[in-house]
């Protein structure tokens, strides 16, 4: 807002807002990890992430991603030092538009970063029906980790559950997705151990044995915008980053971006320094102003550069 | 259940049943139309049909396929005299294993019928997110034909919507699935015509301009059912199969194999040949035997093979 408020301020017209973020783990936590990722946040949320269809605004025109091609449809985002993400669209990037004071743009979308082979990986899940939570699985009790994968699978007796898998989705044995799904435990003949489940249940629960923060694990908040913008009649491009590392696996980046500004906003309003009353979202400078200054004394802040 | 009564009273062991339908057109109706399809059911039931995951019985392990892959899933099925279908399964075959008496059977598994090369094509429109049903689309009074298309797709300037369609799919422009999608005007630059609707909605709405039986189509319904039992230690197996043409686009093979059955038993209770009250289904011999037996005058018959 700071960055948007400051060029209308300017006499610029905002033509595109693209804004991603991500909540990773840092470069060098968990080395064997192949994902790249741990559980940061709600684990619910993560492997719900996505469903329903992302809405945006592109070049003036509205776009749809459904959930079945989300991951497929990734962006490559460089955030300068960090090197490269991908980037999927978030749920709905429109009802952003009157909150940031956005109308009228061109494009406008809101995204979620994560580490290079996420996404396509992750896509095999998805497209499999694990993060379906619509229905309970019959007879889990009984199942293991690789049967719950099969079930998702046709009957082919002469071929194993990873064969099937590589054949229905045009997989390499030894590649990237498999690596990945292989390192989480989604191949082992271990029980599920829970009693009753939706497949999405069920898969949050196999990944949490390996997707958990472990002592002196850190984990990692990416953000990246860029603003264009018309001056003078000439196109202008500003980006703006973040990244906050972890300083361990309960003082957690995530904890930290989430918790100190509304912390800071507490103390503002104790020292009558916020006047406004009610439930509002910190969008105008009466809030964004001083929180961000605090922040930047806590070393989080935003890099910005002018194109 | 004439056929699952008949091998239990005679001592078999049910150990398999799948059975399959579909509404078509008849194969001299509509010689142009590459779908071999049109609308002789609710046409919105068409368009959302399989949303959900099919669940089902195979080999004694419960299978799910998510929508995403429905279509992808298909089982060739054989009909003697009419050639090969391809069958997609069904939303939930499970709850008639209680119904038909099945319980206990290793292989469960109800499904729908489609002529050849339906599915690929259909599955594009599912894959782009065509058959949604769950939000309104943006400012649809202003869109033609091919801007719904290119709405689920990305922006890329310097290409055109069919371009931009066939390489996120990996279709050939000249192949089976564009050739339906085209005859369909799914690219033309007609408007959509409608103020307001879901992908589903806009979907059905240009659909219908061609999928609607026109004066003299015919439309098609046929049945194919496969029984494997066990007797005397021996593993044996029926089919039994229906086919039944229109006569014209009103008296439909829907309308007649829907509504002679009811008709049928209408009268029978008039007669007092039906002594069950309340709200039944007719899997008992009290139903069916009258009524299969007046189909058959009617031109309506099962055709038995023992393997």
């Amino acid at each position: 807002m700071q960055v948007i408020d400051r060029i209308k301020a300017q006499g610029g017209k905002i033509i595109s807002f693209e804004s991603f973020t991500g909540g990773l783990i840092a470069p060098d936590t968990d080395p064997g990890n192949p994902w790249r990722y741990k559980f940061t946040w709600n684990p619910r949320n993560v492997i719900l992430a996505g469903q329903g269809t992302a809405k945006y605004l592109q070049q003036r025109k509205y776009r749809y991603i459904p959930y079945q091609q989300l991951f497929n449809r990734i962006s490559k985002i460089t955030v300068e030092g960090y090197g490269e993400f991908e980037g999927y669209a978030n749920r709905d990037s429109l009802k952003y538009l009157e909150t940031y004071g956005l109308e009228g743009v061109s494009t406008m979308l809101r995204g979620t970063l994560r580490n290079k082979g996420f996404c396509s990986a992750w896509n095999v899940l998805v497209q499999l029906g694990c993060c379906d939570d619509t229905y309970l699985m019959e007879g889990i009790e009984a199942l293991t980790h690789r049967e719950f994968i099969d079930s998702f699978l046709g009957a082919h007796a002469n071929f194993a559950v990873e064969e099937k898998l590589c054949a229905s989705f045009g997989l390499s044995s030894d590649g990237e997705e498999m690596k990945r799904l292989r390192w989480s435990g989604l191949f082992t003949s271990d029980r599920i151990g829970i009693h009753q489940g939706t497949p999405a249940q069920i898969l949050e629960h196999i990944l949490s044995k390996k997707w958990k923060l472990n002592a002196g694990d850190k984990d990692f908040i990416v953000m990246w915008h860029r603003f264009v913008y018309e001056k003078d009649g000439q196109s202008k491009e500003i980006k703006a980053q973040l990244a906050v590392t972890g300083t361990d696996e309960i003082n957690t980046a995530m904890a930290k971006t989430v918790g100190l500004p509304l912390g800071i906003a507490a103390r503002l309003l104790l020292e009558g320094r916020i006047t406004s009353r009610g439930v509002v979202i910190p969008v105008t400078s009466e809030f964004y102003e001083p929180i961000l200054q605090a922040l930047q004394g806590l070393g989080i802040q935003l890099k910005e550069v002018e194109v």
